[in-house]
């Protein structure tokens, strides 16, 4: 039986979310996913289902028992888009500005692959409840990978979302991928100066076509956020992995720490700021954040981009670090081991880069807790050779600072000053114990 | 007044813990800490204090109101160890392996630094209940940082690990400092072959001579462990900040996930094996453990240095991967961002490492989840120039198997059926929910 007949016989379409129960070596199996087109290479008598984890199986007919649908394909609802931005006197406005990433995303039928594919307009249309919370100004300023931005599209968004809160924004909402959302809400945390608005960086981990997607949640609470009272950089991620609320995390404290489950993004060594549900309520979890003012902010985007992030391991060799220094890097941050250390034998080529004017700083690879370069011998060496230590700043963020700092001076003293001053809440001087695998 | 003369006064000793209550502005302040005779360049009206966090802080006699003791110095029991290791026919025996580290440290009261300081013998001397446990074989194979830990001391450790097990312990504990004993514990499993015995890997986060150290608890549970019916590389660590129990983790999973906590070192995408007590109750948390047997183990030590852990960020040049092409490098892992990616324009030069027949393997630096080069166009276009996606694997652990793979073939299809086959329980085939920041 083709495969085509077979899903007209039992009324099932492509997109469909269905069971299928089939036999393996005399056993019941059951799998479960979204029906596929058939693969043009794919023989005709096999169903192809892309499974929850990303993969697509194919399965035989001859060996499909039964089969459920679990929920059909959704059919978007038409909205005519226009009628939504003439505006509400009533309402806030607020520009969300489109990069790229999973939230606009959409599974390609004919490779099985996730495309970033959405247009802002687009995305918004698929989430009408955001255009009840404010008058929503979509704007797609590129459409890329996270893994593809670079210091250049920081820059980019920056200005954008300077102009957008100049203008009269309430706030910015920044659609992002999740990949390197940590690295690009740190990076706008330096660079925006005199901020007055809250600035939203929002992404999704499951593509907004899929019915799994935490694409609309995560943007109702983000576009919630952007009106809020909270003047700073923030990520605005599911805090658990049902449909209850999000976090807002500030953007110098947040990493991504899983590869797929929706409450990847958690606050390091540090309390998020609120919890955020999508009906606008708003639990602030602490009581030190900037608030909203008039200020108008403006974009200090000097960046060194000569900056390396590396990681210490056993059996590292110097020459990576001299690697660094030949080719001209004016900073390097090492994610050492433990309270902030790297093996004896390298430390001759970390002098070597501060004598030759190089910044070196300190961060830890175990991600929570601080750096102490007092304890042991070892940092004590490394202190002695120029290495700056980063208290409990995240190593993705003591790189984004990095390069900010020496944007503005290569003078190695004040590159420290600058370092060991808390811009954006990138420093904790005291950890909470209850910040720990939080 | 003098500090020796005020110590004196207040009937305090060096080493004691105490709280002083300093004027400070007016207000009262209260620090805590360790005395420390005077340095030789200090004032002498100034008493030195070892903080907790490891900082010293000196302070102005005059402006101290009040000081209590919270704890005397600790005085050492004095037992005659060669009496113990008489033996005591009916316990099992048990080799300690001192390889130095904080288990095995002390402070340094002229400079105030801990240094790797016990020898194996006098560290089971401070622990004097772990001789009720087992006949205790101290020996001590070096006394280094475990940051200065290198592949050739991990090939040492393991022909000292099976020496000791063939000859009739019942189990081994290898003391190690902290900082990259996940390493350590990962290349032992894997190079210690037909395993038939409990090995530990035991650390402390505080030093043995300081009232909060874990170093005792830590030994006890991890002498316990090696007692017992698992036939793993594992390292025992306290699993909460509090002197509870310790958990048993299993080699190839564990991480050290906070810079000074106790509690600092958990199990990533699985379960641990086992909570320990000092008492000896093992409450096992898995059943899929290796039991012991009768086979005798053997050292499987091939290792190919010429390998690199790369983490990648935005801004990342491709030059980094083409320097270890050109260095001559054998394997490249990568921890790459989410489901495992990279910059795009990183993509030729991995496809040139790969078309030189380095090996490239692919890991998060999530930490958490599992990757999957399926779900986007950046990692199909990963996979055809052929990077090979390590599933679950900590990125750490992945370096450390490389390494062994490459030590066997440097076949690229060897190495990705290899890297892809579990041999230590690296590989989870299916992730717990509840194996997420716990």
């Amino acid at each position: 039986m083709r495969v085509e007949e077979f899903l007209k016989e039992k009324n099932i379409n492509i997109g469909d979310f269905i069971r299928v129960i089939k036999e393996e070596d005399g056993e019941e199996v059951i799998y479960e996913g979204y029906v596929m087109p058939p693969y043009e290479l794919s023989p005709g008598d096999t169903l192809v289902l892309k499974l929850e984890n990303g993969y697509n199986i194919g399965i035989a007919l001859s060996k499909i028992r039964r089969v459920e649908v679990i929920e059909r394909a959704k059919v978007k609802p038409e909205i005519h888009f226009e009628a939504f931005i003439e505006g509400k006197p009533h309402l806030p406005d607020v520009t969300i500005i489109g990069t790229g990433g999973t939230i606009a995303s959409r599974i390609d039928y004919e490779t099985g692959a996730v495309y970033p594919a959405f247009t802002a307009e687009e995305l918004a249309k698929a989430v009408p409840e955001i255009f009840e919370i404010a008058n929503i100004k979509p704007k797609l300023l590129f459409n890329i990978f996270s893994e593809d931005m670079k210091p250049k599209h920081w820059i980019k968004i920056a200005h954008e979302v300077a102009k957008s809160l100049n203008s009269g924004d309430s706030g910015v909402v920044v659609a992002h991928g999740t990949d390197t959302m940590g690295y690009t809400a740190a990076a706008l945390s330096f660079m925006l100066r005199d901020l007055g608005k809250p600035v939203i960086l929002v992404g999704a981990q499951r593509s907004s076509d899929r019915p799994s997607s935490d694409a609309a949640m995560n943007l109702i609470c983000s576009v919630r956020m952007s009106t809020s009272d909270v003047a700073e950089v923030m990520v605005v991620m599911h805090g658990e992995t049902g449909d209850t609320y999000c976090l807002a995390h500030r953007g110098t404290k947040v990493r991504k720490m899983h590869t797929s489950r929706r409450d990847a993004f958690r606050s390091i060594n540090d309390v998020p700021i609120a919890k955020v549900w999508p009906n606008g309520k708003i639990e602030f979890l602490r009581d030190d954040y900037r608030r909203r003012s008039d200020s108008e902010v403006w974009v200090d985007d000097k960046l060194e981009e000569k900056v390396a992030l590396v990681k210490v391991y056993p059996g590292i060799s110097s020459e990576i670090i001299e690697f660094f220094i030949d080719k001209g890097y004016r900073g390097i941050v090492i994610e050492g081991t433990g309270l902030g250390h790297t093996p004896n034998d390298i430390i001759p080529s970390i002098q070597r880069a501060t004598e030759e004017g190089i910044a070196v700083c300190m961060t830890s690879q175990c991600i929570y807790g601080r750096v102490n370069l007092n304890v042991y011998a070892t940092g004590r060496r490394l202190l002695k050779a120029g290495v700056i230590p980063c208290e409990d700043m995240l190593p993705e963020t003591a790189y984004v600072k990095l390069m900010w700092v020496l944007g503005h001076t290569q003078d190695l003293e004040e590159v420290r000053r600058m370092m060991l001053t808390n811009y954006a809440g990138e420093i904790t001087p005291y950890t909470r114990f209850d910040t720990y695998l939080r």
